[in-house]
């Protein structure tokens, strides 16, 4: 008896995440998926920080470009992947605190061209702090290895 | 005889840069400095790489916000610091080779607020590739510490 | 007995939208706005089209814009006025049909920048077709006239 | 006699963009095509002005929007038509005085994306002013009518 498909639908999203390299030196992890929709999230650590020692904005982007790239590929067809074309980050406060959390859904799935929106949180003493707001345009390559 | 102010115009840009943990994470260095310009390099690692082993986008976007936040910088009054509000990168090609640059450049010096442009390459055997373009705009914050 | 400034807390939100020319030009109109929110609608008209037919992309912006510059003035103190210091507009599908709506929402409001999204929906025979989403950064003007 | 495609290699270019019913609505004409290059002008007129008196910030874009597009489609292979998938626009000053110009160029032309920036400049008594940046991701498509 082997596992079948139905056993994971998202295997394949949660497979490319987990090869992402620098998503593990972050210590990073994809902690929901579903249709459309990923959460992930990471410890903040000093090792990232910026000069005045909040998390590196690009770093937010990081997470938040993950999420939103994987909740597009969990609606590509089998074989597919994802390109980020180009994205927008809007920050709105300093990331401090324990974790970060972003949170990425598709707005508009397209055969070709999805837009996906990321909200980022930063998590401290178990309050969330809304920081950040990605919009991403990603590409669906198809015929991929 | 001691160095004065003059002697390094962009020191404390050069200072700004440095104090970035992420920046020393990515083993990244300032490597030019002039008025409303600035050039930073790092090598190309795999700890830093995405699901298909090229460079994660947001380290090609770490190293031009970073880039673009201190060419900012080197225009603002002493004492200022720099706070980007928000950015958009575009991809033009996957980031893989030796080394990769970013060269940022002002494109409107305001009181409060600034637009500046950085373009990514990366370098293989000495050649140079354009792989992406950023657009970011910096808010001048006054009185920081 | 006069009307007091509660009879309609968002008097000058409407005043400052009629009083952009471009969006008489374009027939728009204010539908609703609230604390943080705005609604505006206009007709879909050939004089407004680009080069394959379909209203210009950039009006589909213009009056995202609109309703996400006068959601942000919602939530702005008596006197402020607001500016748009940059936006990013996606596009899903061509802009065709009877009316245009954009419906604008403050995402997080600070007291200089807030950051602000507008969905745009196409009307044609009464059904609502998503088109575009746009995602603003607004500043706080104090002292305006 | 007749003439032969080389006597305008990019008559395509201003067939499209005067196709364009809005651009022939604000009085807009493209002034220069190159090969990835476009300048397109028109005069600031009060029906298209925002709330302050100032030219609508979304007619920037307009004419931005027009010569980015156009400027990508001048290397796009005959019959392929170009569709913005997407852009960013930054502001660094109202738009005021006599005319609006804006001068478009590729940065990046790909197979289906490029990426096309565009300055815009405001001209008063004859003194050009830098007044918005516009980086736009359009898209070739293939065997349009």
């Amino acid at each position: 008896m082997t596992a079948t498909p139905d056993a994971d639908p998202f295997a394949r999203v949660r497979d490319s995440f987990d090869r992402q390299a620098f998503m593990r030196t972050l210590d990073a992890r994809l902690t929901q998926v579903g249709a459309g929709r990923c959460e992930a999230v990471m410890p903040i650590q000093p090792a990232f920080g910026q000069q005045h020692g909040f998390l590196h904005g690009a770093v937010v982007t990081a997470l938040s470009d993950s999420a939103a790239g994987h909740a597009a590929l969990s609606l590509m067809p089998p074989g597919a992947s994802v390109l980020a074309i180009e994205y927008k980050q809007n920050f709105f406060a300093p990331a401090t605190g324990d974790r970060l959390i972003a949170r990425a859904e598709v707005v508009r799935a397209g055969k070709t061209v999805s837009v996906v929106t990321a909200h980022a949180f930063t998590v401290t003493n178990g309050v969330e702090k809304p920081v950040a707001l990605l919009v991403a345009t990603m590409m669906t390559m198809r015929d991929a290895a």
